[in-house]
């Protein structure tokens, strides 16, 4: 037998007129992948009977399960339920464990039950009903010619409780499917293009089951090794083996796995080795104190910034001589180095970053255009700085300029903790 | 002739293995609507020539308009462009103004040439191109018997880019649409259900031709009036009563129009008035600052922030006094209103807004659970503060409070600007 593959349909005008942004077809995609049974598309049509059953016709034609989300709520614009029963030829019957559910949740978030809220206990009789421990729509497990058809409600954290304690584990014993496994490395400081003449080797020497792709963002690029196979501890060892080679050609670009993020990367180290931080801010304007400050617990190694926006609060807060100011410009080797200096002082911590640059649209010169950015990582082992040209993009220049700023941090802080 | 329909095929693994959540078709589908071009189907599917084949079939026998976003980066995983080449039965040649834009955008970002990089000019002859302001991959425009399919970058603002500066528009001449006007009033500060109540009357009144749409999302409701006639000079006066009757209902909540942000409000008073900000924050670790900042030219009104995490930084900064902090907790009035008055007074601007609290997910007790949060702002009119209890999620209090604290902050400014 083939690997089983699947389908989403979600149903409702709210995602196609941008009301809504779809991220349960995000959730459930990851989860059938893992579970190996891959979405192979993903399909949005409005609540309409007509859409629902040529998307429906067409996505079980290709695939073996056809996961659908939206289209029960109790009002009237929902006519997937009356649309499912006719497509599988069944008669609408009243559900006494749905009806009770509905009954009790009703009762207790004490909302009065409406003649609506009754219709929802009504489901196609060859279908096997699922419970809804979150909400009042049920959901509707259909088989037809070896395929499956799930409809679930739409509200994300109903769909992701009937997914986690019913479908899933019913599709796995349900299909047979082969082991399937992805790792994701998280890259900084590099372009996709770069990358992918230093991997060009690695990739032609990629088993035929394995597959990588490259996810490019501003300032990162994330690379996904994929594999699939029989056997789930064959393929553990091989995606071992080729996570290792690829790391040690991408080198220090790499920073962690799995969705980690370069904030999250720092925290760990300071936390684990009890150090501490500040930041000084010019260009990015808050940004990286609002990324430390993002982690959970970073009160225990960040202290705090001086966003120095005016010059004046860089001559005040960060002892920047106004005669250095005059004579390098605020955004230069020597006021960077200042602030990160003054910074750690003050702040009284381990290390400190700072930054100064031109985020634009406005303030660039010939010899320093718009994305000049200089950036200084300062520690007890004192204090080096580099410069960027990153662009004419405002927002942009923000975002890598505090991505380049976290990452000369972390390999900073990751190479005095090695060597203490 | 019938109205214009739209169909957004999104061309990538990363969508349908849940890597990446799309936000690009909520985007395309707000926009396309605006326009009368609505989008009546979206299809996920994975970067392969069959798919690509097949889908693009399927939407241009359904849709006027197919876009089409993503596969074309400049790695080898990337099919859309040599399949299109095949589907319109066109050869790739090299185009120049493409390649051009590419040397360039490399230059700048000083990023060497790959051939990569070289083979992303290469573009069917028969489409019309679409320069990208913001990367290297071309959007292409083909036509094939009266349908438009419009292939675009899958990154987010490299779409938005080029539909903004050219293919709205190109789709708005070349499809005959009715007249449609759409107005964003933005509020803030009141949730959806109490807007609803408010407003009951107001909906029922509103001419068929007209609706409003409730678009919620964290400390704010932006509410869309959209409007569809023959004449715009009609539907322009009707909008407009429309709308001064809604603002004069919905009154404080209301702050701005058409996607304008709280910041840029606040920039735009400040600027025209001459004054200026500073911010002390601590559970808000930046982002104020990290907002006001994002607005181009902000400097001449922001002169930057203390980011007080730690509490000694809030002693050795903002003169809180020790006493004081032991006395209340560092989430108290006394401490936040301390915070905005040196906050103003050491960097000498004519406003300042604080905020402390607790963001969580630790550090909550029953006096003061997670999200408690006082906000001072401060003026030489004196000082005021409030107290709000955001809730459970570490981001979402972050970015209330800062919501919040931008709108007493535009509050005060306002009323000050007015009074003078």
């Amino acid at each position: 037998m083939k690997n089983p593959t699947s389908e989403i349909i979600t149903i409702g005008d709210e995602i196609l007129i941008g009301q809504t942004i779809d991220t349960n077809s995000a959730w459930i995609g990851e989860r059938m992948s893992m579970i190996g049974i891959p979405v192979k598309r993903i399909i949005s049509i409005s609540d309409s009977s007509d859409e629902i059953r040529l998307a429906l016709a067409d996505s079980i034609s290709r695939a073996d399960v056809v996961l659908i989300t939206g289209g029960l709520g109790p009002t009237n614009d929902d006519r997937t339920k009356s649309t499912l029963a006719e497509f599988f030829n069944s008669e609408l019957i009243e559900d006494k464990t749905v009806l009770e559910d509905i009954l009790q949740l009703l009762k207790v978030r004490n909302v009065p039950v409406s003649s609506l809220n009754r219709a929802q206990a009504l489901v196609p009789h060859n279908c096997r009903v699922i419970r809804n421990p979150q909400g009042t729509a049920p959901c509707m497990w259909f088989e037809k010619d070896g395929k499956v058809v799930i409809s679930m409600p739409g509200v994300p954290y109903e769909m992701i409780s009937i997914m986690e304690t019913s479908v899933l584990s019913l599709l796995k014993t349900h299909f047979k499917t082969p082991a399937i496994l992805h790792k994701t490395i998280m890259t900084t400081g590099v372009p996709e293009s770069k990358l992918a003449t230093m991997l060009v080797d690695w990739e032609m020497a990629l088993p035929g089951n394995f597959s990588i792709a490259y996810l490019p963002s501003p300032g990162m690029v994330r690379l996904r090794i994929s594999g699939i196979g029989d056997s789930r501890t064959g393929l553990e060892t091989e995606m071992s083996y080729l996570t290792e080679s690829l790391v040690a050609i991408v080198k220090d670009y790499h920073f962690g796995y799995d969705e980690i993020s370069l904030e999250e990367k720092i925290g760990q180290i300071l936390s684990e080795s009890h150090r501490s931080i500040a930041t000084a801010e010019s260009c990015t304007g808050g940004n990286i104190a609002r990324l430390l400050t993002r982690i959970p617990g970073s009160s225990s190694y960040y202290k705090g910034s001086i966003v120095a926006y005016a010059n004046e609060i860089k001559v005040k807060y960060l002892d920047v001589p106004e005669l250095m100011l005059n004579q390098y410009g605020a955004v230069s080797q020597q006021v960077v180095e200042q602030m990160a200096k003054s910074c750690l002082l003050h702040f009284d911590t381990d290390f400190s970053v700072a930054t100064s640059g031109i985020a634009g649209p406005e303030g660039g010169t010939i010899a320093k255009p718009v994305g000049t950015t200089w950036i200084a990582v300062a520690s007890r082992e004192g204090v080096f700085s580099q410069c960027f040209q990153f662009g004419e993009h405002r927002e942009r220049n923000v975002v890598k300029a505090s991505l380049a700023a976290l990452n000369m941090l972390r390999i900073e802080v990751l190479k005095e903790t090695i060597s203490k």
